[in-house]
Order: C-alpha cells, then structure tokens, then sequence
C-alpha cells in the first residue's frame, strides 16, 4: 500500500469519526502541514468549512459558531505559532465550557527539537485548558489504525461536550508529501456500523434526600433569593421560573441568564438589582435568609458586594452542575454538583408551595420602582451617552434577534439597561475570562446561526479584533456593529485611578481611530449615528440589510460617567423614599 | 504601615531592580489590575514606556524592539486572555533567543479558579517555552520583601539574556486597592548600593583540544565550506570572515546571517547557492569533505537537499553557542557549544592558512556566474513580479537602511535576489518559529531603534497584524511597508497540493482587501506601484518621509512561480554548461 493511500486511509477515518460524533463544522487557517487534513474535511459532503486567515480570530469564530450552536466546533491549522494565536480563544472556551475540536498538524518527531522551520512543541501546547490531549500516531495503514484514528475523533468530540464541556486538542505529526487521494470519494458513503462507539455524555444528579433537605429549608424561610448568572440551557428559564413560583423567590437574572426575554412567565424576575442595590438601606431592607445561585458569575457589582455584606447569616445555596467550584467571595453554604434544570425540577417537586407572596412582592414594587426612575431619567437625556443607546436599543431591537455582548462597559450597560422583554431576544457574551479580546470574530461566528444578530461593543474592543470582520466579508455572514466609539477605556474612568497622573497614556488610551475606514475595508456599510432619532432608524435598517453594518455611536468617556453617577444617585434616593413611606 | 505605602514600595523595588539590570523599554497594554506597575512604570524617569492595546502586537512589537537593540525588552498586561495573546511572540522568542521579560497581572491566591472575572490560571502559563517563571509573592512589607522584588527583577533580567536568551514570565497577584503613591518620587534616586547583585552572563567555549583537533581537520580538508544560518552577533562577521580566509572555505551566507552586506571584506560570501544548488551535476561538482555551520537554520531548501544529499560522506560541525541542538536532518559529525565569534577566533588561530584558492575560486565563479544570469534574466523582466521587486529594492535601499523581512515568499524572495553589497543593511526577521503572524509589529518595534526601517511582507502577513500599525501611528514610529500582494498564500502555488480540489478555497485564499483603506485607518500614505521606475522613487521618497508609508506592489501568484521557475531554470543550464566548458 502507498504513502499517499495510508494517509488518506487514515486522516479520512478521523474526520469520519467526527462527522458520526455529529461534528459539522470547521474553521481552518491555510497552512502546508495540515494539507491532509484540510483537503479531507473540504472533500467531505457533511462538512461544512469556513476559512479564517487569522488563528486568532478563527478559534474566537469557531467559539462563536460552537455558543450559538451548543454543539463542539472544530478548527484546524498547521504547525508553529499559529496553533498559539488559538490559546486566547482556547482559554476563552475553557471557562465558559464551550466545546472545541482543536486540530493541530504538526512536523513528525525526527523534526522535533532540532531547530527544523515552523517547528514548535506542540505537546501539551494548551496546558490545563484544555479537557483531553491526544498526541496521534504517525498515519498508518491497516484496519486498527484507521479504527484507532476514527476512535480519537469520537472520544475529541465526546469529551469536549461532556460533563465540564470544553477545548480539546488533537495534534497530528505529519510527514511529506502531504497531498491525500481524493479519487475515489475517501469517505464511507454508508454508516460506519456498529463497531464504532457512540458515545453518550451524561449529566450530574445528587441524592434525593439532598434535595428533600434543601426543599425543607425552603420551605422554611420566607425571605429567599434566586440569583441566575451566565447559564444557557435550552429548558432552564422554564424550570427555574416554576421553582420560584413555588417558593415564593425573585430571580435576580443576570443578562446572560437568558431570563430577561422569552415566552416564559418573567413576574418573578428581577432585572433592575444593579441599580438599587447600592444602598445601605435598600440592602438591608431585601435582606434575604437563603440564596440558590446559578449559573457563571453575574456581571454586577453591587451584587456581589450585596451578597459579600450578608454572607455571615445567610444560607447560600450554589448549584454547578458541570462539577466547578464557582464561588470567587466563598459565599456557600453548600455546593451542589447537579444539571441545573434537573436541580429546579427536583427541588420544585419536592418543595411547599409558598402561600405568601409579600417577600416578592417587595422585590418586584422596587424593581418596578427602580426601572420607572431610569426611564424617567433615560428620556431626559438628549446628548449622545452610551446608557441610553443600550436602553434605546434594548427596545428597538426586532423580535427573535440576537444580542452579542462584548465586555467591559457594554455588559454591565446591558445589565442596567437591557429590562425583561417579550421579544424572545437571545443575549450572548464571552464571559468566561471576560476579554476585551476575539468579541468581533465570535459575535460573527455566532452571526452564522444566529439572524438578525447584533454586537454591542467598545472601540478598544472593536480595534482588537478588527481581523474578526474578514470573515463576515468572505462568508457573506449578515452582522450588525454598534460600535460605542469614546476612543479608548472608559471603564477605567470608573476606577479610582481616574484623574491620576499619567491617565491617559496608560488608561484613557486614545487612538483616533476613523473606523469608517475599517467599514470600507471590508465592504461594510457605515452609518455615525449623530441623535437618538438616527439610532433607532439606523438599527431598523441595518436588521434588514444583508452583510456587514457598523453603526458608530460617538459618546465621551466623562459624560457616561457622569450620567451613570447621576442615575446610581437617583435611583438610589427614590427606593430610599420608597421603602421608608412603604414601611410607614 | 498603610497598604497603599506597601503596594508602592513593593512594585517600585521591581521595577529598581528591572532598570539597575539595564532594562529601559517596556510595552504595556491597558488593564485594572496591572495598574500599580503600570503606574509605576510610567513614572520612572529611565523607563521609556510604549503603550499598545493589542496584546499580540504588543509582545511582537516588545520582540523588534529587543532584537533591534540587542537587549531585554519588558512586557505588562493585565490578567485574564490578555496573557495568552502573549503566547505566540512568547514562542517566537524562545526559538529565535531574544530576551524578553514578561510581567502579568494575577487576581490574588483566594480569586483563583473560583470562577471570579478575569481570573484565569496564569501559572506557567506559556509553558516549556520561558526560560524562568516566577510567582511573585503578594506585596508584603519590610527590607526582605523589597529585596526579593528587586532581585527577582535582576534574575528576570540575567535569565532572558543569559546562555540561550528568550522568554522569562513573572507573574504578580495584586490585591484592591491597586493604585500606588506617585508622591514622594518612589524610586531611590541613587545607585541601589552594592547590596543588590549584578549579575553577569557567561558564554560557552570548548577545550583547546577540541579546537585544535578540528584545526587540524580543516588544515586537512581543501574542499571546506562555513555554513552561516541567522546570527546576530556584533563581532561575528569579521571573525567569521577572517577564519574563511585562513581556511580558504566559501562562506554560504543566509541573508539573515549578516554577512551579504557590512563593511567587513566579502570575497568568500556566497549569496547565489540557492538558485545554483538545485542541478545534482552542480552538486556533485561542489561536493565538500567538510562544513562548518552556524546560525539558525538557512532558509534555502536546495541547500537543506544538497547537504542531505552529502552527509554520508562529509564531516559537518554544527557550533551552537547557546547549547542548543539544531539539526534537524542529523547532519551533525560533531555538535560544538562554543560561543560563535569566540569559535572562529580560535580556530583561526590554531589552522594552518591554506595556499591554494582554487576550491574558494571555483565557488566564487560559479556563484558570480549565477549571479550575472539572475542580473540579465531581472533586467528582461517588465511585469510586476515579486522577485524583481525585491531585486530592485536590494539595489535601491539607502546605505544604513534596516529590512525587516516577512516569512513565507520574501525571506525566500530575499536570499534569492538580494546580494552582497556595501551598503550596511541590517537585516531582520522572525526566524524562531517562520510564522507569519506578528511580522508588522515586530518590525514597527524594530523602526524605533533602526532608521529608516523598510518591512518586506506579502498581503496575508500584513492582513494578519494590521493592528500593530496603531504604534506606528500612536508613538510616531517611522516605518516604510512594500506590501507585495498577490491577494493570497503566494506560497502554496508552489507545493504539490497547487490546482488540487478547493485550493483556492483552502490555500489561495484571497481576501480581496484594498489596503488603501487600512493606510486611511492608520493615517499612512500608501502609493500603489505600477511600474518599476515607480518603486524606485517610491522607496527613495518613502526613506525620508515621517510616518506609516506603505508602498503596494500588486502581484500574481502564477506569474511570480512561472518566473521563479524559469529563473531557476536557466540558472541550472548555464551553470552546468560553465562547469563543463570549466573542467574541459
């Protein structure tokens, strides 16, 4: 048997591999030693492939792809650094447990070490973050080969979605020449049998009578708080809204919890913590007994200083049920390893129905209170600020759209700014290391799926990962910019460093960019977005229009400092009065 | 004492530790965490700070601006993602031997893997690939801790240039409140006293015995041959070329080896063995009982075939001064770890000097030959075509010119069509791992120091770092970028898999991008070159003008392999029939 056929034998049973572990798609980088493997996966009839020159901005796509799907996406590039332009993305992935295939070619092991070109070590090249390394055999021929390569590919995909879901890594030494047999079509037309494992990933469940002990505490405290941060499980909002109606609770939803919009009964949510809880008065006033917590860390401060103040008498429930450990201010008094939706049907079975609904109740009249002052103070302001353009927005959007968050500002905006709606919008972010890093490329993966979609997104965060929009352009990929421009970090604004010397050169950092110029690059359409009038209309038309759209919202770093110092300030007085005539 | 005087105090004694080592540039990206050094840092009166959003062109640009100058460049970002777009300058580092020193931000002990913001596991966070990694201790107070902080930076130092200079990581959790006190200046102002260590680099050099032994070989040996790959040593192109007139060996000069242009006496400079080296009746002519290599490894292939084609029966001495193993088609007879320049001085000194020239003549003719059927087959050239563009620019660059030259096509591109000459070019790349990524940032760091600076680079390496054009324009960096585009992996059009199936799609990849536009973003001026009358004034005008100018050279990717093809072609002919006419 020749080189060339042993090659194709062997990177052919791989990719079969993936396609029955139900793999579709795959970002690749061009590059000579992957030459097999790409020539297969672009041969292959179920393989979809998208070309991303960048690595960087691939494996941010293919995180984008793989978040809108909930399905393992697979990238592909060849040896030496561009497998390193992966780790921000792989790190990415690692912590918001999206599953990613990353294949990397490598030179064979007599090339190794000795100062060959475009030789790294790959071996282990992800370190930690990723679930599972495999480093395969040299392509051989013969039947336990190619059963072993299709194998790896099961097992790649089958523990990248599993219990903590996430990057794995596969790196294939490969030797010249490179060039695989595409005559006759290399892949299996039938079904590969059933030799071949399917693999089934199950999910975590505690003791019965775990839960019946929680579900009696609940009963037992009138006053308790559901708090829902990061989570994105396709029937949680349903199951967690029932278990709040059970026992009485308000759910604090965090953006990203996908609880502010749905055809789910939203009554029990509450949306506006952010603001009101900044209060010594206020948080003593919704002082709570228990806590039941979900979900990756809610994007708020002043809850987390909220609950950091109330941790010494507070049962604090935290449920994870891919088996981490998130609790950053060692709030728990219990750590529950269960499938979150599992956890709220059980517990909601098994819990009293709570007869008063007064604990509620409060939270939502100041809930309501609270959003009444910020539309009231939103509507006041005519100059452009960034708040309003997320609050603008949040009602401007259509229906089933899709919302993709990029961090710093944009997200906590969103969270002050972006309330419970009906229209079914999915909001989406990268919250796992909270980068300002790879936000464009994976809000454009995303776009695949996800239409209308729009990124909401800082122009420091824009800039980084401008590469990002190549792809929109070469993929005809429908996207949606608004690009908040205060020319550099206006978080930092937020910090005491602000004013201190040396603020701008190494905080503010201006870049003067025209990023009209970045639109015309990659064929963009470009609107600067001057009133507020402007903004909703550019929105409507963009939603419509095919293609890349940036919408630029020039604001200033002072003025939304301002502006958010003034509306914390209000909201703050107001429940304060609230509370104080509600209690006479 | 307050926490405030103890943070400052602590990241102050660092960076007096950094700057007593003689580090003096450092390149920081915005972050909260990072502030105290970062505060720290532009405040030192000896620290030239360079500030640079994107963290992956902020360590290319920190790799040009130390190789450029030849010393440790040092690095901060904040914590999260922001380390791991580090990772692949930090690689490129390590392969190519540059000191950097790298400094992240880190949540404190109890942030760790708790799912907090922006905590990701930062330990040994780019592997096998830092020569040292330190954990800093949280800022504590007191003598000791402040010694250790400077220490630590003086090791940092002395590993990243010590025996095989590269990478060194050092990671400081810092805990709230980070900004440090500016006031008192918190730098002693004087000399740190002889209580701190200075710390000196040793180089490695083997027993006179050794040295004398292989003398004694060469003194043997009429058919010798010195190999120089990439080296970067002030001292060494003299050494080297003395102990080839002794020896009476050709020395066959990559373009990165420093020896094609410079003041020092050329006679023995081969530059045409990668267009001569690829008819076997030519190698077999050329044939040498000995070689004696430095550097990195040569980019040219023929080379690497024909000294694979000898090896059975060649002695070959690979001399690696900083004890590595490169060698990757085990050429090796015997691996020297001695000090290059220090090597050739004393084996210069121990051999007998050679009375006859015949074998150095025969290579100087054959090489001369070559070189007058590349002049006249470049002067027959009208079209666009990348080699005589780089031909053209080889004639054309100002005396004392820098050229920082990309990966892929223009290395190649530059050892085949730029010669010796007087003019004191330096020339520079990333030659560690060849990647293409980070090749405009690493050259912009490289313009600081080196002026006026030219960076040779095809459209998908230029695409791939357009960000790193920002420090350009924000530090008003003078750089000059001929931009070969040829829309595409120009590359790939030479291997096998060319007109395969997709290979467009997967290998050719065009972008179709008019880089007009990126010029506009970055505030360059950018002129399109049509003819070849046109290059010439553009480079000429673009050496003295301030600024991004970057100069388009729109190529075809055909055209460019029919043309190498054809060159190589009637190389091979006419050098075969010279040697012919020669022996008769």
């Amino acid at each position: 048997m020749n080189w060339q056929k042993t090659l194709t034998e062997y990177a052919a049973g791989f990719i079969e591999g993936l396609v029955q572990a139900r793999v579709d798609e795959v970002v690749i980088s061009p590059g000579s030693r992957s030459t097999p493997l790409a020539m297969l996966l672009a041969e292959h009839q179920d393989m979809k492939v998208y070309m991303n020159i960048d690595e960087r901005s691939a494996a941010f796509f293919a995180l984008g792809l793989a978040k809108a799907s909930r399905r393992p996406v697979c990238l592909l590039c060849t040896s030496g650094t561009a497998a390193a332009n992966y780790f921000p993305a792989v790190i990415e992935a690692s912590l918001s447990r999206v599953p990613l295939i990353v294949l990397t070619a490598d030179r064979p092991h007599e090339l190794r070490d000795v100062g060959a070109p475009q030789a790294i070590d790959q071996l282990h090249l992800y370190g930690r973050y990723v679930r599972w390394f495999a480093d395969m055999a040299l392509p051989e021929t013969g039947e336990d080969m190619i059963k072993y390569a299709k194998t790896a590919a099961i097992r790649a995909a089958s523990v990248s979605r599993g219990l903590l879901p996430g990057p794995v890594h596969v790196n294939f030494p490969l030797r010249e020449p490179l060039v695989p047999l595409l005559e006759p079509y290399p892949f299996n037309e039938k079904n590969p049998g059933p030799t071949l494992p399917f693999s089934t990933e199950g999910h975590l469940q505690v003791p019965l009578e775990i839960c019946r002990e929680i579900a009696e505490k609940c009963s037992s405290y009138e006053k308790g708080l559901i708090i829902c941060g990061t989570i994105d499980q396709k029937k949680f909002p349903e199951a967690v809204v029932e278990l709040a109606k059970t026992l009485g609770y308000p759910i604090l939803a965090d953006p990203l919890s996908q609880l502010r919009s749905g055809s789910f009964d939203k009554k029990a949510v509450i949306d506006c913590y952010d603001t009101f809880l900044r209060s010594n008065f206020v948080k003593e006033r919704l002082k709570p007994d228990i806590i039941i917590q979900f979900g990756g860390q809610p994007v708020s401060k002043p809850l987390s200083l909220f609950l950091k103040t109330i941790r010494q008498s507070v049962e604090h429930i935290i449920v994870d049920g891919n088996g981490g450990w998130r609790d950053p201010y060692r709030l728990s008094t219990h750590m529950v390893h269960s499938n979150e939706t599992v956890f709220c049907r059980q517990l909601q079975e098994l819990a009293e129905k709570k007869q008063s609904q007064s604990w509620s109740d409060l939270w939502t009249r100041v809930n309501d209170q609270a959003k009444s002052v910020i539309h009231s103070f939103m509507e006041s302001i005519s100059d452009m600020e960034e708040g309003k353009a997320v609050y603008l927005m949040s009602h401007v959007l259509p229906p089933e759209s899709t919302l993709f968050i990029g961090n710093s500002m944009p997200i906590r905006d969103v969270d002050t700014f972006f309330h419970t709606n009906e229209n079914n919008i999915r909001l989406m972010g990268n919250r796992g290391a909270n980068g300002i890093d790879g936000v464009v490329s994976a809000a454009v993966g995303a776009a695949v799926h996800e239409r209308p979609l729009f990124l909401l997104i800082g122009d420091l965060s824009f800039f980084h990962d401008m590469n990002g929009l190549l792809a929109a352009k070469l993929h005809k990929i429908n996207i949606n910019i608004i690009l908040l421009n205060n020319d550099g970090g206006g978080i930092f604004s937020h910090l005491p460093q602000a004013g201190e010397k040396d603020f701008e050169l190494i905080f503010g950092t201006p870049t003067g960019l025209n990023y009209e110029y970045a639109a015309m690059l990659y064929n963009g359409q470009y609107t600067k977005v001057l009133d507020w009038e402007d903004l909703d209309l550019s929105i409507r038309e963009a939603a419509s229009n095919e293609g890349l759209n940036i919408i630029e919202i020039p604001t200033d770093r002072t003025r939304n400092l301002d502006v958010h110092r003034a509306l914390w300030e209000q909201v703050s007085q107001e429940i304060n009065k609230y509370l104080r005539s509600d209690e006479q």
